[in-house]
């Protein structure tokens, strides 16, 4: 049997547990009985990988040896995130659903077992410790040949709702330390399943990026008694001329350094520190924005735009007055036929060069027909 | 008429000016007269690019949107760093050659104007700065499809010694502040030339990763009075199961926490700061443990391997006594068929996941037959 849980905007969620014992929580924007069984074979649960220090960076790294082996750019009949609808038996036991997240089959990051604690950073005698954290699959659509910016403003809606339930959820969890939904969307950034979805990470540590915001956003705010984030969304404003789109609850814009082609935030006008933190209205804004932001994107060469969409927020439990929600969309592509790479100098030594003037982009992208 | 100066090894270098007024340096491991004179239609040289503060991150981002135009992918006939033999007027006037070091021609970093500084970083208030520094290209034989492994001692040695020479020369211009000769090699990593050939990046800040290493290797310093890397390298030696090649001046190992599939970092088992302090033993003794890796990374699935390959050294007046000389190669393919991408948690939130466990890698690597 399944629990139901009633969330914002009228939508409903569903658990069932799944054969080798993880859990699939359906989103529905309405009432709906999901009861479908998971009739797959149990399978042994991949074990929980390493946490090893970088000591030249203080960075943690992943160590999760057990992934080789996962499923790869399977053609469509063979999609493990479409529903269940012939004698596939798909990671989704319902012949339809909206939207649905589970913990990923092979996962970076798991649940650990009893009382866990990052090592001590000490240098090279820092111990290895065990990869804690939770990796989820989140699905945005059943519809294989879709994609973000084909969703309805319903299915946004609910999409964000999710999204939102889950940051809520995972941050209940004593090991989980920041939270991070993001989407890779084409072969060009490593995408291995077609199907619409995107991924929630999250860590038991700080990652690397996070934490210098956190440094440098902290300074900011002893030396000015400002929040950083909300400086920059001042200035874009002020500036104007990197700004995409616009309502009532939301701006996006291609940030004044940008790093990619076609880089673009889009920021809440009142700012928040997560997703849970969001009003309803700002939750009910979102999806016009990111679905006009989406179109433009692949409208700016016609084809569709290969790119990593990030959530930014606060860590779950520090810092929290410091940084801000926002979604950074980083795309690859900057022209037909190029693409964007992370070599030598911005790879070996984090030092980004860019081909496009971001005020060039932002027109590019304001200029797409709708 | 060509200026000559004598280097170490019996290396000679002349200098001869191209038609757009930029130098061509020959490297010869023997006496050479030097007088082919380049004969092309002056170019305008393209101006300055700009430099723009991240301000979540603090991070100076270069925009160079001059740079579109570039080259890219030329066949064989119409290489611009193939000698000069045909009616196609390359870069290089002479019929052959050893090394020749040159100006990029659409550098994204140049020789600034008069008095020069970086601006001082006040958040979203930083002024824009101009893009100061110098992009070299560095090419490592006349031999269009060879490759670094292809290349004979005396011809990496003969390379060694333009590297230090660059770097010794670059240093003393006082606007310049880290060093970093690197190789982009392999499609898979954005090259937009297949001659083998590499790239000098003098940059005018320090950049970020080097930063973060400076600051760690600092802190370091000052909690235990030893030196970073000695301890990592100490490690290596130790622990012994990551270490792939060595000899009596460098060892090549696998790092404990590497972020890439086959990443090897190859160090001088006597340290320096940066590769003109080298020895000339040490000099001497890098071609025959940099060719054998070479040999080892493309042996490793039999197909030529995509990778960065990279001299992290200390910057050029800052912190020369926390960091230290060492060769990083970051290699993208964890499979025939399969590449490591930087996806979202890598490259949107800094946190590594490896699919190979190093010693794994480092095995596979050892087991080569050359």
């Amino acid at each position: 049997m399944s629990q139901v849980i009633k969330l914002d905007s009228g939508v409903i969620r569903s658990d069932l547990p799944m054969a080798d014992g993880r859990t699939i929580r359906y989103y529905d924007s309405a009432p709906h009985t999901r009861t479908a069984s998971d009739t797959r074979p149990v399978e042994d649960q991949p074990g929980i990988g390493e946490l090893r220090l970088d000591p030249l960076l203080n960075e943690w790294v992943v160590m999760a040896a057990h992934r080789q082996g996962r499923v790869f750019l399977p053609p469509k009949e063979l999609c493990p995130l479409c529903p269940t609808r012939s004698d596939l038996l798909s990671e989704i036991p319902d012949s339809s659903y909206e939207v649905v997240v589970f913990d990923n089959r092979s996962p970076s990051l798991r649940a650990p077992e009893g009382d866990w604690a990052l090592p001590d950073i000490l240098g090279t005698d820092t111990d290895a410790g065990t990869a804690a954290g939770k990796c989820e699959v989140i699905c945005f659509t059943d519809n294989h040949g879709g994609s973000f910016a084909d969703l309805s403003e319903r299915q946004v809606r609910t999409l964000m709702e999710a999204w939102r339930d889950r940051v809520r959820e995972l941050s209940t969890h004593s090991y989980i330390r920041h939270i991070a939904p993001f989407e890779n969307r084409g072969e060009e950034v490593g995408v291995t399943l077609f199907h619409p979805h995107g991924q929630i990470y999250a860590y038991s540590y700080i990652p690397a990026r996070v934490e210098k915001m956190l440094e440098v956003a902290k300074a900011h705010h002893e030396e000015t008694g400002r929040v950083l984030f909300d400086d920059v969304v001042a200035r874009e404003l002020r500036d104007g001329d990197r700004i995409i789109a616009r309502n009532e609850h939301w701006v996006a814009f291609v940030p004044y350094a940008a790093r990619y082609p076609f880089e673009i935030h889009v920021a809440p006008l009142s700012p928040v520190a997560d997703l849970a933190s969001l009003s309803a209205e700002q939750a009910d804004a979102f999806p016009a924005i990111s679905i006009e932001v989406m179109k433009r994107l692949d409208g700016v060469f016609g084809i569709a735009m290969a790119y990593i969409a990030t959530w930014h927020q606060a860590p779950v439990r520090e810092g929290r007055e410091y940084l801000r929600l926002h979604w950074q969309i980083a795309s690859v592509r900057r022209a037909p036929g190029k693409l964007k790479y992370l070599a030598g100098s911005e790879s070996a030594m984090g030092a980004f060069i860019m081909d496009l003037k971001p005020e060039q982009s932002a027109g590019q992208l304001r200029d797409v027909q709708l």
